[in-house]
């Protein structure tokens, strides 16, 4: 494991690191300093995790994700379902149903096609539990030694509810912030797979699809302002680019924010922070104060939500900036993940 | 440079060939023992090179397709305008307007960030040229050894023209075979560069974005078919693919079919022939017979169709067949590609 903790900004190196992958501060630069001054577009500059585009009348929300996950199997998911459900709840987040998927894959040679069977199998069946069809795809192979086994890319289209326009620049002072569930599970499956380590209890990648939890979400309140799932980067990168693109502060308890037993003890046993650890099947919503109790409700009526809380509020003060008060009655300020505490995590 | 010639189908092969991303028969092979029985649904069951959907009365073509070509710059282009101008024209076969654009980056640590600039900056001019948004994007890094500096993903969506209904089984005895010009030139070109060969004249990949000529066909008959652009497998495959699809056997002229010098000599230096060899800029329109010299003249005024011209026809004898008339008089089967006459040439 690489933990990277310091790094200078993009503008002083000359090569692609691990770190630019990491959905922290490194990616955030390298989004910043060279794809977005060249492919400037007012709707990549929106910086959400879908592209809001209309067609003839037809809102749409588009998204694409690369999946590099290591290893390609795990407890709660592989590599397959990983990519259906990932694009699917990037969808999902814009407010979109999610309708049409593509997916790409690039494989080494030398890729047991029964495994690639095991992963075809995966993606359908996930699509199928999403209400998604997968309707085009595309297949390059690479020599031996310039893949990983197999790197699949989907991206979705979705159609976006009439009326809606969520963003992660649209959190007010007052506005709850909300969480699904416990955080870490993923990273701490994907990690622990990785390096071999044995835990008492095993565990599993959260891995699933949110429509459903958006669904319940949205047939509750009109005032919900942005949804994000904290995946690469944790929860912490992902309130941080809320309150960035905000321009607010959030202010959030530790100790309303579950974590499993199992997470925290390989979180402590391993030097890492379950908020900068990725999730895949958890979900924030950032929603007026008056709603919050009744979305909370809601969701907790689906089972990908039984655990959702309220851990935190929009605050005025300290703009662009998260800060926690600890289980021990402090403050700390929880920054951006700042080089990659693990690579290859989806 | 690897030349397999008879493969055995895929059942009798545990593992991912580099044939089974030519475009070829092991391509087609692993698509239907694979991908389409497992992932089965009536949209991809059509295996069009874009899926036309439809969403809230609006009709949406979607295409994806991975860029993995070695080496990354080569004369004429790069895998960044390859990138767009390959789902560009993906959609433009479709008959759609190309609107929107992902762009999925999987980097490997330690590429250079200057040469990602200029990748960036290419899809960027190719974007602008083609009159699509690139609109969405993501990027993961894998270890060094786990890639091979950058491979790209674009996914688009376009607009279908009202009324229109291409597809490869359109095709219908009588039908002209109109070829939008020289064969061959992209592959040669990475070819030559890859192996580092030295020819008097070099040949420059034929990279373009097809979607105004693609205007100008459809601006002067409602009488097409069908449009495939003939990359990976060559011109061979793609008349193989139409023909299977339709149904109905496919005759053409050998002397019909442009070839650049310098690719018919390389070609014969190595080995290969032109029928087989990827193109990036060309296209192939099945056209109602009445209709073809109007298709042809129309094609004449764009740039790209300069040398159009009809390279043969669509007969009810021989089903599922290309046969070719060469240039001594006699006739040979034009089969499909079968293994990978050149991996990685996009």
């Amino acid at each position: 494991m690489t933990v990277f903790t310091c790094p200078a900004p993009i503008g002083n190196r000359d090569t692609v690191l691990l770190g630019h992958g990491s959905g922290g501060r490194l990616s955030a630069e390298l989004l910043r300093e060279v794809f977005l001054p060249i492919l400037a577009n007012p709707v990549l500059c929106r910086l959400e995790d879908q592209a809001t585009v209309e067609i003839n009348g037809v809102r749409l929300a588009f998204t694409t994700d690369s999946f590099v996950v290591k290893p390609l199997f795990f407890p709660g998911g592989d590599i397959g379902s990983l990519s259906v459900n990932g694009t699917v709840n990037d969808l999902a987040m814009g407010g979109a149903k999610p309708l049409f998927l593509s997916s790409a894959f690039i494989l080494e040679e030398g890729f047991a096609i029964d495994d690639l069977r095991r992963i075809t199998a995966s993606m359908a069946q996930a699509a199928e539990r999403a209400g998604v069809a997968i309707v085009t795809g595309d297949t390059k192979v690479v020599e031996k030694g310039s893949g990983d086994g197999v790197y699949i890319n989907t991206t979705g289209i979705g159609l976006v509810r009439d009326g809606l326009n969520l963003s992660a620049g649209g959190a007010r002072p007052g506005d709850a912030v909300i969480l699904s569930g416990a955080i870490g599970d993923h990273g701490i499956c994907i990690l622990t797979r990785r390096e071999g380590l044995e835990l008492d209890t095993a565990i599993e990648s959260d891995t699933a699809p949110l429509h459903s939890l958006v669904d319940a979400i949205l047939s509750v309140s009109t005032g919900v302002r942005a949804m994000r799932d904290p995946t690469r980067g944790g929860l912490a990168s992902t309130l941080n680019e809320i309150a960035a693109q905000s321009g607010v502060g959030i202010r959030v308890e530790e100790q309303a924010i579950p974590v499993h037993d199992t997470v925290r003890g390989a979180c402590e046993l391993l030097g890492l922070d379950p908020l900068y650890v990725a999730n895949e099947g958890k979900l924030v919503a950032i929603v007026a104060a008056e709603d919050a109790d009744a979305v909370v409700a809601a969701m907790r009526t689906d089972s990908l939500g039984r655990d959702a809380g309220i851990i935190g509020h929009i605050t005025e003060r300290d703009p662009g900036m998260v800060t926690m008060r600890t289980a021990f009655g402090t403050t700390r300020i929880v920054d951006m993940l700042a080089g990659d505490q693990l690579p290859r995590i989806c």
